[in-house]
């Protein structure tokens, strides 16, 4: 399937459509106080990526680029994507919504970093991600999956 | 109720009395690799601490001192305690023992953070912890919270 992946903006529709997603946290409760607050403008970036099907937001992910001086987990160090909240609604899932997401984000090529939060590993594994060499100052609580583009390995300390 | 809690040693018994724990990932996984593979000795610390019923462990966390150098939560910048893995058994529930570890990693006098996966905000209220202002690229999906001891406030960016 060919999903078109966009860039949310941040406005009222989209917040009140994220509340159909689990991972509902303190980054939505946020972007909704700065919209009621005016710090941020309607339709602002936010770091959403989503797909809609007809007008109703289905799947989501949030990107993030950190920079090469953050990196402890690349070789050699650059700046590598922060993946997190990869969620497609009950209804939608199986049907290659998360793939075209996971998809979307390797195109920047950059390395790829996230922490799946639900077991998800073997989707994780077919979207050739794989786990790191834990290491408990960096990683406390983690369990961070990468994906390495060509010519980039895991960095050893 | 008075439950003593103890500092974890890395063994076989421990680490197979961490599979009846629902957060059991890649730190669980590279400690039981680690000692099989004489990396780490028999009865190494960890950073877990646990209550045992008899024999039985039936409540952990893990706890991290992160120095003040890496501090973005609290002001004045000072060490603090990384809180991760708070779990009690199912069967022990609504007893305590949650209550206990969260008092004892106070009894350190360190502010605290934790980023709790479940929903427990009512747990973690009544622990005196709160939200912080979220901050994107600090935070990106975690939803921290954090307990002050008197003197301490949070960091402002």
């Amino acid at each position: 399937m060919n999903y078109k992946v966009e860039k949310l903006k941040v406005n009222y529709k989209t917040l009140e459509e994220f509340k159909k997603f689990k991972e509902y946290g303190l980054q939505e409760l946020s972007m909704l106080e700065d919209l009621e607050a005016n710090i941020i403008e309607n339709d602002s970036e936010s770091p959403f990526y989503g797909i809609y099907f007809g007008d109703k937001l289905v799947a989501r992910m949030s990107l993030y680029q950190i920079e090469a001086r953050f990196d402890r987990y690349f070789e050699p160090a650059q700046d590598y994507l922060e993946l997190w909240k990869l969620e497609v609604l009950p209804d939608y899932q199986n049907k290659g919504y998360g793939q075209a997401l996971v998809e979307f984000a390797k195109g920047f090529g950059l390395p790829i970093k996230t922490n799946p939060r639900v077991k998800s590993k073997a989707f994780w594994g077919k979207m050739g991600f794989e786990s790191v060499n834990y290491d408990m100052e960096r990683d406390l609580g983690e369990n961070p999956l990468v994906w390495f583009p060509a010519g980039v390995k895991e960095q050893t300390h």
